[in-house]
């Protein structure tokens, strides 16, 4: 795949040799996380919310109320900021100064645009469903018209992006080598834990296939945690 | 503890029944992620970055390079907003329209201080590493003073805040209850793997005490995820 174009946003200003605009990369970031966070600026006010997501092709897919405040805000072109962070592991070191943690992040800026046209905004509604529980959609009823129309659907661009990761062990001085001092990483797992039916479902339904297939340990690739 | 006053910034518009004020939440909250999600504009553009954090007192204490972009223009008193959230579960509902997750956020509006004066420079430095496993601190070696120098160290007041929590199972609409579709919480959990010991450890060197102790199901808490 292709790379994006470095522009004044994306350059990576700390720890360059961390930076990436390898679009897969940041494909494969956008693609395993749940949550992003969304700023926009409000009557000159920096506002970050999280928000659930799903990346299909080249665009971010953000959905909430049609009264949503910051969707309203993005819809009308608003400059806007996307975050995504998975959380790998806390790097401890000998030094205080040392001290990190593994992630891997992507950093997305644009302008987000409706997707007001039914079919579209089903299928965007079906992605976001299924990202949460592969095939999810097709098990769960589909949105009424008026569920359809209570809901604001964008799309956010993945054109201005630039990915940034911190693997790999602590960064002590040479000087520091000698101290008796433990350091080493300690990973994050992320997992699900046992799934908790709904009390009002109908007697003897079985576990969803969505969600048996989504607690397979081999179809859940390596989620970092978010 | 007492409740932070609703301002138009805090008001939370969407789910107000899911807001709170309450500085206990707040706290709890902050002291359980790993990661902020830092907003700022910069030119007219919204901007947000993932960044270490620790919460002490009201403040929450950020730091960086003393080049810092972001820290940069925050310590010249840009608006702020530092966002949490914690991520608890998938929630699965018989309907699309009602899928959603379960979650606890905080979002803290304000502008940062500079923590100049070496020795809250230096207890702030030690409460961030701390964070990562407490008492670390004691264990590393204390920062240089070219380090310190290197270090720009923030505080945001956590005085115009809000939390945000969705928990509970799935809200379908009482036509949807009688569908065969499953339904149901897939809870998050997170959980460290084992530690990996840095290469150029002294032979011997036992496991910091800071990350046995972590490690110790007991001691973690309800770590959510972030």
């Amino acid at each position: 795949m292709s790379e994006l174009p470095l522009t004044p946003l994306t350059r990576v200003r700390r720890h360059p040799e961390r930076g990436s605009h390898d679009l897969e990369l940041i494909y494969r970031i956008l693609d395993e996380a749940y949550l992003c966070h969304v700023a926009f600026v409000y009557e000159g006010q920096p506002i970050v919310l999280p928000m659930a997501y799903v990346r299909v092709d080249d665009r971010l897919y953000l959905h909430g109320s049609s009264k949503n405040h910051m969707l309203n805000v993005l819809a009308q072109g608003a400059p806007a900021c996307a975050e995504v962070t998975l959380l790998d592991g806390l790097v401890l070191a000998r030094s205080q100064f040392s001290h990190s943690m593994n992630y891997r992040s992507v950093v997305v800026f644009g302008r987000a645009q409706v997707i007001a046209e039914a079919s579209a905004k089903r299928a965007a509604l079906a992605a976001l469903c299924d990202r949460l529980a592969p095939g999810r959609s097709r098990e769960a009823r589909a949105p009424s018209e008026s569920e359809l129309k209570a809901t604001l659907v964008l799309a956010l661009p993945v054109h201005e992006a630039s990915a940034k990761q911190r693997r790999g062990p602590a960064l002590d001085d040479d000087e520091d080598l000698s101290s008796p001092c433990w350091a080493g990483v300690l990973p994050f797992t992320q997992s699900f834990a046992a799934p908790e039916p709904d009390a009002q479902l109908q007697p003897g339904t079985p576990l969803a296939t969505s969600v048996r297939r989504l607690l397979e340990p081999r179809s859940r690739g390596a989620q970092g945690l978010e």
